[in-house]
């Protein structure tokens, strides 16, 4: 389908030094992405980094960075740092060298410099973080989960055609259903941004299924859950909180007596299932939507596993050329791709150094 | 402390029509209440409520009222209905024959009857809908959820207050650690409300603890939770959509095979004791806060059990005087009491008709 695909392979760029596990868990599922088959090129500190690949038994190519952006660090100072190897890993897909990038570093600081190497796409005004929560029978993809505090609603408008090509491309969902977070069902209910989206976004193109209620989302009711950095932020991490608080509530329940401790312990199979379906590590890290390029970002706390899921995911959405359908549907007749062709001229010679 | 506590008993009415299990749950849960030693009213047409009473084999003042406010209708349509239980209800506090009113009726409605015949509280711009959430060790009191889409900063500083008032006497908690909910703790965090709101709490004499996050929420880091109605909407909503999804989980891992299912029955109690951490029924009713009067609105689907709490709810915030609380703690030296004689103003023809 896309550019790329069928042509050469797609390289990601693996920023070493993003996360609180970095480099150890980073490189560990670098190398697992590539044992998968997957070009990475791995960013950071050289000596570093090699010590490391060569403790796991692997060589890969490796560019140098010096510097790397502390996880609670400002934006403003992050950006200034401008041989992080987050900073590198950017500067990588914008001379062509690598086609996308994955970091489990600070989200803040990947806003912001994929915003400035890279820049918005065209006709996206404001780029989001997607988010997977995990659903009733599948999980659901929320966007923005906090890069916005507000937002208007041609930004909601946006977010919902963003949505709607990523879950397509990224689980490949036929035809998406696009649905508004609000306070209810009704087209009346919410800010006046939401309900002015729901307006707009009920004469385009797409399965919009119009408002939801927070428990709907977890109901399993739509694929695509559009809403404001803020609401977003607090629907994530609510629900997060809940889960874990109600695993630590049914730990605290199956130690309370000996027959519960040995119906627990029958049971733990099933008790590590259902964790599994609530733990961000299965769900292999978030995009940078609206950006003009490929950037996946980890959970600070991602473990190898997490890791190789999000380089998995960051090649698959490369091949499928994301920005490109995202450009697609924004403009249905396919103008706007004035960078395509920087992003399609490639150097080749990370690859065989 | 209070003028009503130890003067005379406070009188709740409760609208008989409001909710999904109407008139049956609730006639039960006021039989229960009154059976607690509460003085009750009841409101809906005397000859469906005397024959309920007696089928219960009580006997309780009713007062007539032969329309019912719909559980969908919407709010200026329950307006017209002059004789619903609703309104007449509300015209009880009014006129002295009762001090408090409890409803499982459509909050809209509830909202706006009670806001209509009562009024604003003096120094209160927006009434509010309070709601508990079961949190760590305990429950959070999260305000706004649902009154108001949006809010201002000085909305929200009025939230903090009223909340902060309301955990004191509800729950008996000392110094109530209130928060504002955002998407991080920094100060400078969240909406241009949210961020102008912070900086206002910080100079009230409260217990005020900054910006909290939505798993913080859960984690119960704070006593009361202060933040929009469309946002504290989507995080109750969503955190009830998570706990039931999670307990559904747990139902079909409990009964996917024999060892599973046996040591599923042994556990029973367990879950049984985490589900009823997690249900609503527990928290008897959420009060609208901000109007000059005590309104406890229960969920629509609440049974006997929640309208008996709610009830006990309404009788000790009359009692404590939460609206002239509230008064005193927005104006510190206690003016704006204007209503206050009207509401001790009380009629006691009903009691012993």
């Amino acid at each position: 389908m896309g550019s790329l695909n069928g042509r050469h392979e797609a390289v990601i760029a693996v920023d070493a030094m993003g996360g609180d596990f970095a480099p150890e868990e980073v490189l560990k599922g670098a190398v697992q992405a590539h044992r998968r088959g997957i070009k990475v090129v791995i960013v950071g500190p050289v000596d570093t980094v090699e010590r490391h690949l060569e403790a796991l038994g692997e060589r890969l190519p490796v560019v140098n960075a010096e510097d790397a952006v502390p996880m609670d660090e400002p934006v403003a100072q992050a950006l200034r740092r401008r041989e992080s190897s987050l900073q590198v890993a950017a500067n990588l897909v914008l001379a062509g060298d690598a086609d996308g990038v994955v970091s489990c570093g600070n989200s803040g600081a990947i806003m912001a410099i994929t915003l400035t190497a890279w820049g918005r796409q065209p006709g996206i005004d404001r780029p989001a973080f997607g988010g997977n929560l995990p659903v009733r029978d599948g999980s659901a993809f929320v966007l923005d989960i906090g890069a916005n505090t507000s937002s208007k609603a041609s930004n909601l408008v946006q977010y919902a055609i963003m949505g709607d090509v990523y879950v397509r491309i990224a689980r490949g969902v036929d035809n998406p259903r696009v649905a508004l977070l609000s306070n209810g069902t009704e087209d009346s209910k919410g800010t006046k941004a939401v309900r002015e989206a729901n307006e707009a976004l009920q004469k385009l193109d797409l399965n919009f299924i119009g408002n939801i209620e927070g428990n709907q989302v977890f109901e399993g009711a739509a694929d695509v859950v559009v809403t404001d950095g803020f609401t977003g932020n607090v629907l994530l991490k609510g629900s997060e909180g809940v889960a874990m608080e109600m695993l630590r509530l049914i730990r605290n329940e199956l130690s309370s007596d000996v027959v519960a401790k040995l119906a627990g312990a029958v049971m733990m199979p099933a008790f590590q299932r259902v964790r599994r379906r609530v733990d961000f590590e299965e769900y292999g890290g978030v995009p940078v939507l609206g950006v003009d390029g490929v950037m996946i970002n980890c959970h600070g706390r991602s473990t190898a596993k997490a890791v190789t899921n999000a380089i998995c995911l960051a090649e698959r959405v490369v091949c499928e050329n994301l920005v490109d359908q995202i450009g697609e549907a924004l403009h249905h007749d396919g103008v706007e791709r004035s960078n395509r062709r920087r992003r399609l001229a490639r150097a080749f010679r990370l690859r065989h150094q």
